[in-house]
């Protein structure tokens, strides 16, 4: 995976995103530069290349003369997820995303889940957002800290939890209002965030062991994704703590 | 304030912000297109202008086409938000941003405020991000439905809510726990919320009667300002609903 742009590579290094190697053009050589300083401080191997090799390699054409390579994310299975509760000794905690759309929602709720001790994300393998640059840069480094599984199929991965005992609910519209809801969130609880447009699939929801919504007001009456799962995250931060 | 390109005046146009003028280019003229038809819906006047005539005006250089000249943002006053709430026969709920600086996290507090029943948000004049073109985009349209007050000081506008029985709390780290304390939400209240790079100013916390925090685990230890808003005004609202 490349990660191109000063900034961008400024925060991936700031973040410790693992980087292979770091490409610079060869007219910054000499020069007072934050990225080499970076690079020198963090260890990170670099070279000087012509502006040409970038130019060549650059697939957003706005390098501005940087590109890293770094490391695929490596993604884990749902029973790593499983393992890492156990391990810690703390109750299940999962958040699954149905077709989450957005680079920067995804970052932000990885960044959220990780405030959270969420133990895992479990996203599908199809029609919705991977880990890529702009969701490692808007996690500000709680990428590095936090599991994430990519099934071909979200219907079997619940399947795999409930055979674990994870209680598994939907955030949606038109459910039960979780603030007055009678759940024990201190069981093994596993929470599922709809995409940006169309919230929870109708098929999914039949696999969920409930509907949980957030009481709303006001005209708009919907909230933007990753700010809905940060609500409903800490509300079960804040059950478990009681 | 002009909007440019097809994306940001279509959701603009959906969201129902006032536009006083669409400028089209006049090559699209007589085509199928879904500003147009959209324009026609909502009974917006628009007019086919040379390319040049949109080359000069547009700040972005990325107007595709098309740029909408809206209604400027009409704040309020302070005054105003209070008089909301009491017109309502509720409590008051104020949010005040600290020097926020990024649209797209004002855009989404905007939204989250308004679906949780906030009477008006207050931001300072200088140094942090205003109603602009992306705020009222990610709004999704909840601007229009929001009381948003420009002052020159915020000292003097928490000054103001204290006269009028408001309890002021800054949201920063190593405060009091939000979800054991035990402040009286169904009190008037307002939350101070911080920038994204350094939070709530140690000056403005002088002026408040406490300070909160979220619970957080993790190595990131600092949530999305978008997302820390929602979660503490969602707290608010549960409080309130018990």
């Amino acid at each position: 995976m490349y990660i191109e742009g000063k900034n961008a590579i400024k925060q991936a290094l700031e973040a410790g995103v693992t980087i292979n190697k770091l490409m610079i053009d060869k007219n910054y050589q000499g020069r007072k530069d934050e990225i080499i300083s970076l690079a020198v401080q963090k260890k990170i191997k670099f070279e000087f290349v012509p502006k040409l090799v970038l130019d060549k390699k650059s697939k957003t054409a706005h390098h501005q003369g940087y590109i890293a390579e770094s490391v695929d994310f490596n993604y884990c299975e749902v029973e790593d997820i499983l393992a890492k509760a156990l391990t810690r000794g703390e109750s299940p905690f999962i958040v699954i995303l149905d077709g989450l759309e957005d680079p920067h929602n995804f970052g932000a709720i990885i960044r959220s889940c990780e405030c959270a001790g969420v133990h895992g994300i479990i996203i599908p393998k199809n029609r919705a957002v991977q880990v890529n640059e702009t969701v490692i840069r808007t996690s500000t480094g709680a990428i590095s800290n936090m599991l994430i599984a990519k099934v071909t199929n979200l219907k079997d991965a619940i399947k795999v939890l409930k055979e674990n005992n994870v209680w598994v609910y939907a955030c949606e519209a038109k459910g039960e209002n979780i603030f007055s809801c009678n759940k024990d969130f201190s069981l093994p609880t596993a929470i599922v965030i709809g995409s940006e447009g169309f919230g929870v699939r109708q098929s999914l929801i039949a696999y969920c062991d409930g509907v949980l919504s957030l009481p709303l007001k006001g005209k708009v009456n919907s909230l933007n994704a990753s700010v809905a799962c940060g609500i409903v995250v800490f509300e079960i931060v804040r059950r478990r703590q009681v």
